[in-house]
């Protein structure tokens, strides 16, 4: 942490300074002199601070933060990527990880058409919501408990482990009492006490990243699950939001590899919610293995033109097939591959 | 709703759509054939619609919202503006309602400070957060239970009714048996459980804008409330993210006049987190006041540079005073008063 | 400026770094060894340095500028408001400067029909747009040099003094032998050829901020005119992208504390663009004088319906002289005022 | 387009609406009369309208285009995908078109020493910029002319075609009697005078989006190219202006799916702007052409950490090379192909 001083503050100013951080934070002190201005450079653990209380002391004009605001999520401490398994899958390894299903469960015959059929395509993991988030209350809230007993009976069909969302600090342990993964919303990427009870189930997480969150905010919220002793967090791109308008978020693709560099935890892609529309999912999700990503996340259903929730985002699964054709073509061209469901390239 | 055929839809597939919106949504249909297009507007309850459904029927290119998403929060139904109390004071009518308090309850003596230099100051409420969502989990946390008692001590001693953040729906008897109201943060503005939670306990409710919600998103949030029928709801604007940097954010003063034009609940602005600057906050609070808000919520604390949390944007009191006669002076320029605490004007 | 070095950095990296920076651009160094980083400090005049040069060194994270990258716009080396004359009216003391005409000149009458109508309500001066940037090739792109006229005659008719833009460099010359002030518009705000042209013509500049500008942006902009020895620069918020589409633009309301902060040129707001529809233009213009603007420019047409561009945003002579007269509430709260046109107070 | 009126609107005020649409415009109308709104839909050229009138007339709402606002660049009216050819290759087929070279000509050795590596590593072009817009005036601003003759200097050693920008519209002879290709910088993507310019040289133009540029802002600049007779354009995506830091812009990957669907004209992905960090280049090179790019602008200096410019986004030749070994799989796996220089694969 270095402390701007204003232009023109005085010596007595910026000894005060000194003085505080000091003797109230234990911390050391580097006096830099510019022409214009004098920086103190911190030498010390800074979460001893509270970046505000020096903000009002007179003469000081900013902080600037040197480290990053992270510490677990940090490549800089674990250098190594993280790989930890899903049923019989890995993620985080050489081997491409593809979550497919719909967005709602809406009934037993929807689910267990699309498990099998994205099982067959070549996805690694079954999602669908029981509990939705919905920005209208006019809209379908999902089948709740009767809907993560489908996911349940369609995990028990066909092998695949399931990824499902939890709202509420509360409903974590029914949630997590059939799910493989839970699912933090983008929506709820700062519901800490969310993060704090997911964190504590165990299970692996999968954390998406709130439409206006920055990337240090998102490793912070990272940090959340991590520091409850949860090593198993996936971190989820699904979109910004921005001034533009013609897909219903913006892919931020730049993030794969900035992710990539600062921190260890696997990056998954959901092309269906950063895009919005069916047509662009497949390029977006190509691209995003391009970039490096670990891997995808993919709304799925059957008959999208009857689906209660995101039709206009899913795929039908003879368009996912394909896709899955592609993105192994992909992954061969950066030295990745898509693991067969048993987790074992064919 | 409109419905828009793509360029070079078939009459067959125009057939189809008004055949599924008469037969499965039981709605009536205007067909308008355009040179390049042909537009299907749809006339009954189009809230039995599910929109991506339609969207993805052959021919379809687009759906155009004619109404607006939200009924109970709207003034096309409700056109008299909202008023209700809050302690002695009266919110939504002639009168501003002025909250002020710090970020966090600290302490005792903090708090008491505090709450009764607001009130000789002039503000109508006593705000204090005893639950903290913050970004970092290695910041200050909250008192809990402890901070809701030195509110309740507070307002004890001043009979200021107290403001505070839930941020969890089964914290909320919790919260609601010390707090007059009940606070949803920003980043909880989606929170749907908690909004119900919130909505159900009959308090008068702050609602924050979230840092990305549109207009529409923040009213569809309010719906949420009312469905409960809670009409008790003050809207707050408290800046939103944009790529500007020189403030925390950007105070978007055009949503006053939009939200009292769309809406009759009533609009409080936020300046403190609006700016995140204290130099700006007062410039700022002026402009919400002549810009037609209800009122304010501003974050003082007695000795910023010891502040746990918000020192950089909360006021010292002796500003917050001087604020308060500046405030004075523009409601009085657009036709507003600052009532005096027991609600009548001096 | 501030060099960081990575984690991990080596003393041989370190040493190369300050070696550069003291051989090549002949800058001292000190040198703060914190726990995770080394941070290397340079004193002297950074305008010589490249930063991307010493972004690409071996072991170089990140750069940190400690001075803001504009000089001559910059408070810290004149803190005193700049003055100037226009006309009869002076900008940036304590009274206020307005600005109001339409959007486009379209016609004899319109022009001195609106010239005379905003004289009399209150103006100080006259817009109108004679050579048009329009988004679209098929919309109406201004009368051109005939346009220019017609401003000419109403300045002859009403004293007012004409403001209009100029879109290239090439047509300064024409353009500045009618205006009194040159409009750089929002899209031509990074236009270097042209800032430094208007710059040249020594008339006064309405510098409009760019849509997507940073305040430093736009403030290294007016140092394009400044650095031409031309000092008679207004700012002029106009409202920034956003998210948000219930209007036009987001305006951005902080921007006038923190402009009036670091820098000393005057601030004007545009209450039509930064909100794009007539109803919300008298509330975000009170909001802009309370909020410390140093005056307004307003789009005025006698007859909105027939306007051939931004008919939407224009208020009529009616509305615009209802909003001077609360313009001179709200001054006179804030203790400034509107001076009448002959630059005295009534 | 569609005109929605205002809840309540009265059976005069729809009628004085069609009646102007008629009879001013030459249009024909349908009314489609909803439960709570009217809806006027208008058949015929719409060009002919000036919407701001209509929303100024009593009781209208809102406008709602349903055809897209440009013409010659909609793949509505132009199904095929283009292709020219620029000196020995050609854009917009199914082999892939790069360009490459330094920010700024520097020098004849920096020039030919860039231009022969990126021959020989697969470039199709070489960029270069002569005139340089830059958002500081203390920032280099390029070698005008005499970098325009190192550039032709290069071509004729390399035989590579010479890719320029040009910042005003009086430049354009100028530039064009050495370029092979104009480009419109983002800054200027909406200086119409200099698109007007550019278009009537006949050259091929590469059009860069601006940086807050919708996708449709973005098509009706090229239109401006396009009306006067100049089909040869390339957009190029190069990040949009969003609240992330991390990277000096956002790369919206989504445009080119979208651009894609929407136009016929080639788009070029520069993957130095979007991201701002040499290390995020290749990733982000990668996405771009496995999201169905025709071409790459990408930033080599052989020695950055000597550059006066964009040193910090700019490959060194070793690694551009390996990128295009990169492309090469990404594209095979996309069914595209890297054509060796003279426009023949190997």
């Amino acid at each position: 942490m270095m402390i701007i001083m204003r232009h023109g503050a005085t010596p007595t100013q910026v000894q005060k300074v000194i003085q505080r951080v000091e003797e109230t934070y234990g911390l050391q002190t580097h006096v830099s002199q510019g022409k214009e201005r004098t920086v103190i450079g911190l030498v010390g653990d800074i979460r001893r601070i509270i970046p505000d209380q020096l903000l009002r002391m007179e003469g000081v004009e900013r902080l600037m933060p040197i480290s990053r605001p992270y510490k677990l999520a940090s490549r800089e401490f674990i250098p190594q990527d993280a790989s930890f398994t899903i049923g019989s899958a890995t993620v985080g390894g050489d081997g491409l990880f593809i979550i497919a299903g719909p967005c709602s469960v809406e009934s037993r015959s929807q689910m267990l058409e699309t498990a099998h059929a994205v099982k067959e395509a070549g996805a690694h993991a079954l999602r669908g919501g029981a509990f939705k988030p919905r920005t209208s209350p006019y809209s379908f809230q999902g089948l709740g408990e009767k809907g993560l007993e489908l996911l349940a009976e369609a995990r028990e069909a066909t092998g695949l482990p399931v990824v499902t969302e939890v709202m509420s600090p509360d409903l974590v342990p029914l949630v997590a009492s059939y799910a493989d993964v839970l699912q933090i919303g983008a929506r709820n990427m700062q519901n800490f006490a969310l993060l704090t009870a997911a964190g504590k189930s165990g299970l692996p997480i999968l954390l998406k990243r709130g439409p206006s969150a920055t990337l240090d905010e998102f490793l912070l919220a990272a940090e959340y699950i991590l520091s409850q002793g949860n090593r198993k967090v996936m971190l989820c791109e699904r979109g910004i939001r921005t001034f533009e308008t013609s897909t219903r978020n913006t892919t931020d693709i730049n993030a794969i590899p900035v992710l990539k560099s600062h921190t260890y935890l696997p990056v998954i892609l959901d092309p269906s919610h950063s895009t919005g529309h069916w047509e662009y999912v497949s390029a977006v999700a190509r691209a995003g293995i391009a970039a490096g990503a670990d891997g995808l996340i993919v709304e799925v259903h059957p008959h999208p033109e009857e689906a209660l929730s995101d039709g206009q985002q899913s795929l039908k699964p003879q368009r996912f097939a394909t896709l899955v054709k592609q993105v192994q073509q992909i992954a061969a061209a950066v030295g990745r591959r898509v693991p067969d469901f048993a987790g074992v390239t064919p």
